[in-house]
């Protein structure tokens, strides 16, 4: 993936066969079909086992192609679309949220959040653990931190730990008054915890999503949600309801 | 990649390596720094080549490292956000868009374009291509589709082709209401021409940004835009003149 000088590179083997393969699974393949074994794909377009298996990476990272070890190779379905706006403004938790809570944990975030949220480097903060399922598959995983001056009425008797005591932080959190949030997005590799509950391995790639809540000149919460990039597109815009087609990557080669 | 029995899986060796790297990178290097040769910091953390490899592709992924052929493995400066916010609804091309017209074609557009536009498969659009840049560095390549239909009186008399003719479909284009727009992004990998643009190779990874724009209920004209996911955060949200810091991901293991 490194960069070179372009201009004298011809197209790469495998770039060329991960064309001629998308045209093959537009023509050829359902959702779901399960390809031919590499020895057999090879043979049929005349390519080394080497460079079948890095166009079939790339596919797969196009959402394109799943791999599953005992399966094999299939087609995948169109990428699920998760939205994601900020038309809506409004804190984590309220009304109609996609997420479950999970967890919460009291623990020094790394240190860009602590930066982001003005706290100190080492200081404490509630560590909410969320998760997102979509059609039945898990999607995202989301770790929100809100440190303890966002919540200065958080008592540890009713709920110390666990799922209600993340519901406890959220209710808490909605007594603050939302002055806006913004958001970003960018590519990343999951982390192992996230990871394992994504059903991907160590360092796939994610879409990370950063959401900053702001109240009273600062920022009250910051969240970041790790979505599956094999199978998530993330949606944005005016129209909520709008349905997503399948995206025009898919076959734009 | 492949997904695989994740409870009987080990930490992989690259992915601590990777963690360890990360700590080193946060504590020991400076941005633009180069980074030791493989054989040097195979040695000093005590793996295999094939090992340290993996670590600088995952770190490569996650914006922390650029390698370049001549130059080495450099530290990477923190990831600039673009801002690809849907607040502020309006056509391509009008006001302080960030993109500049390259050039302007006439030809089918891709099968899940030519259905998302409802056009004919076959029916050649308008294809504008536009370009991004942010701070000196080409951040992004665009493809717009414009139905004729959209830019019905569109004359080719003025400006037959080139950058003077994508400016004409875009003024053209604004004379049309505009009703609505939405947006989705997700991971894909770039396509040879924008790879040559994006200084890329091709099947780099990219963060592939789908705008659909609306009027009188149908899409009157249709942008796929490719980020290069190495140096961009894209940013949405209410407050868009938020700086933004480097992402916690940076720093989030």
């Amino acid at each position: 993936m490194g960069t070179t000088q372009l201009e004298s590179v011809a197209e790469p083997k495998y770039w060329h066969l991960r064309t001629v393969l998308t045209e093959a699974l537009d023509s050829e393949f359902t959702v779901g079909e399960i390809l031919p074994n590499e020895r057999e794909l090879a043979a049929r377009f005349g390519v080394a086992r080497a460079t079948l298996r890095q166009a079939l990476e790339q596919l797969e990272l196009e959402g394109r192609l799943q791999r599953r070890r005992g399966v094999g190779t299939t087609v995948a379905p169109p990428r699920v679309g998760v939205d994601v706006g900020v038309e809506r403004q409004a804190w984590p938790g309220a009304g109609d949220d996609a997420w479950q809570p999970v967890d919460c944990a009291v623990a020094a975030p790394p240190a860009a959040v602590a930066d982001a949220l003005d706290t100190g480097r080492d200081t404490p903060v509630h560590i909410v653990r969320r998760s997102r399922v979509s059609h039945g598959q898990p999607v995202a995983a989301e770790l929100l931190y809100v440190p303890h001056s966002s919540v200065p009425d958080l008592t540890g008797i009713d709920a110390p730990s666990g799922a209600a005591r993340a519901r406890a932080v959220l209710r808490e959190l909605q007594s603050l008054a939302l002055a806006g949030q913004d958001r970003a997005v960018e590519l990343g590799s999951a982390r192992a915890d996230d990871a394992k509950e994504l059903d991907r391995l160590p360092g796939a790639p994610v879409l990370v999503v950063t959401t900053r809540f702001f109240t009273g000149g600062r920022t009250a919460a910051l969240s970041v949600a790790t979505y599956r990039a094999d199978t998530c597109r993330l949606t944005f815009g005016a129209s909520g309801g709008v349905e997503i087609h399948p995206g025009p990557q898919h076959q734009a080669s």
